[in-house]
């Protein structure tokens, strides 16, 4: 992707850092349970866009680092929580949590990098009201999360959501945490409310781009790209964007073969392909496509009130990346 | 109990308070399931132990109250979290939040629930070291209330499991959030560092006692006076001091039926029945009753460097129903 250098040193940066905020323990198990997907690499993209967004206000990047490594965790706990519940076996190419370690222990690794989480904001050097306010934004943001996901379960059992609801779930789901991240930064970097406000606006659009994207890389690639269960969502019902449009433009035969097939369990491989056949007959795909396009326009935008740096240039890749990347 | 209604007078001081940490909201379901513990009473000992241990060094008990919603909060949570993995059907007798809502949502509302309960401990008014030092601790305790979990796990699938050990296992699973009530009224009631650590001993040992007496009651009441699977504990194999003792002590013939019977998923009403009576003949019973009220003296005995009060009276009075209860 983009200045790889500058991205991977970001990365590489907040590596060696991270295994000091997950240490070592005992019960074994559980500690390697805790450790399995945050040390199985990751994009890191919300440290690193805490990083670009203090950065882009001339602060050091070193000073997110704690609060970086608290949304990670936060990120990873989420993970491992959601394949549980979505019973998904493959995560960045390994087994996932429940899978190696068995559910009672994968739920409590869940726990253990929540509680983390919050441990490692505590290492942030900031002052009282700085961290009261990162602290208490951390926790409605974990709040948003859990109704989000709520939300996606629920939505999975219905036959018809509204793109209003399915905005409003990705939103609480996987948006809000993008827009801690360039939100926190700025914060650390003592921005005024006018680049707090845009920093937010950028992650939160951003965050929206990426997960419509994610949505759409389900449903266009193949197992070995992605590492992913393919075919899940279509047997799941799951509510993506592209779900969504086709659900409401469908008509006729193509209705009754979404309704037959679309959420059911036991829909064959050659089923599956039927859907993903229709979605793009639908327009639904490129739907899907040209509104992550609209909100990486619009998270760009939200950076005109920066003044120009090298920060801010790699906050647009960034975006650009979200809707270009292939996993 | 002793004193009933200074005891209850304090239960609903706290249940008027407990809702505004716990308000509605959307999805409907997910914030049903959150409540649905929280709102089915219990004994609220935390709070309760939390607003005493600041009464007795004679600060007002409503200093407290934020924090105890956080412990009673922060309690709920790992219950709901426990009832998935040990798969419980029943908890104060209701259906257990997975029965209710699903296994999805029990995961999600447990999650909510630990978010929360750092959300009660923002209302806290006290200063800034004193937030720092009773957030951090309530971090540490979740973390260590994991790994008593996860050996509470694996114990269950060992064959032996030594004394130091369980009580290892119950000092983290259950009394650092005894312990954390305690000190925690007393570090918001500006206590010195000597009554800090009366409070703290005091409330780690009647942890100690408390859980050691739930085990004891596990295995000496019946279904309907506990509002808990009864032979759950014999048929998953659950170390609890009179099995580790029972296991320790047990010869011959009375080896062998252990071996046969405790821990079998499939063990029969009846095999259950000669296992509890096992237990009786090999005095393990009368032991883990001995060890309870020894932790119940060393409680009571660290009450002694406080100056006499109404608070510290009935501090004594709880550690001795912790001992005396039925349920």
């Amino acid at each position: 992707m983009m200045q790889k250098n500058e991205y991977e040193q970001r990365v590489q940066l907040f590596n060696e850092k991270l295994p000091q905020y997950l240490p070592d323990g005992t019960p074994e198990t559980l500690y390697k349970a805790v450790q399995h997907l945050p040390f199985a690499g990751g994009k890191r993209l919300r440290p690193v866009l805490a990083m670009l967004a203090c950065e882009s206000l001339g602060c050091d990047k070193n000073n997110t680092i704690p609060f970086g490594a608290a949304l990670e965790i936060m990120h990873n706990f989420t993970l491992v929580h959601d394949d549980i519940m979505d019973k998904s076996t493959l995560r960045r190419n390994l087994p996932t949590v429940h899978i190696e370690f068995g559910e009672q222990t994968a739920i409590l690794a869940g726990d253990f990098l929540f509680a983390k989480s919050f441990s490692a904001m505590h290492q942030l050097n900031v002052n009282h009201d700085v961290f009261k306010q990162l602290d208490f934004d951390l926790i409605n943001c974990i709040l948003e999360i859990c109704e989000g996901q709520q939300l996606d379960v629920e939505f999975e059992k219905r036959k018809i959501v509204s793109e209003e609801e399915y905005l409003q779930m990705i939103q609480k789901k996987t948006a809000v945490l993008f827009r801690l991240a360039t939100r926190g930064g700025a914060i650390i970097a003592n921005a005024t409310p006018e680049q707090v406000q845009a920093l937010t606006d950028y992650g939160l659009n951003l965050g929206l781009a990426f997960q419509i994207w994610d949505d759409y890389l389900d449903l266009s690639s193949d197992e070995e790209t992605l590492g992913k269960d393919i075919g899940n969502d279509i047997r799941n019902g799951k509510k993506t964007l592209i779900a969504v449009h086709a659900l409401e433009h469908a008509t006729g035969e193509n209705k009754q073969l979404l309704e037959k097939i679309f959420g059911n369990q036991n829909a064959s491989e050659s089923e599956v392909k039927q859907i993903l056949q229709l979605f793009r007959e639908l327009q639904s795909v490129d739907y899907a496509k040209q509104t992550a396009i609209h909100y990486n326009n619009t998270a760009k935008k939200a950076l005109d009130l920066l003044e120009d740096s090298h920060a801010k240039q790699l906050l647009v890749e960034i975006a650009d990346f979200a809707i270009q990347r292939e996993k």
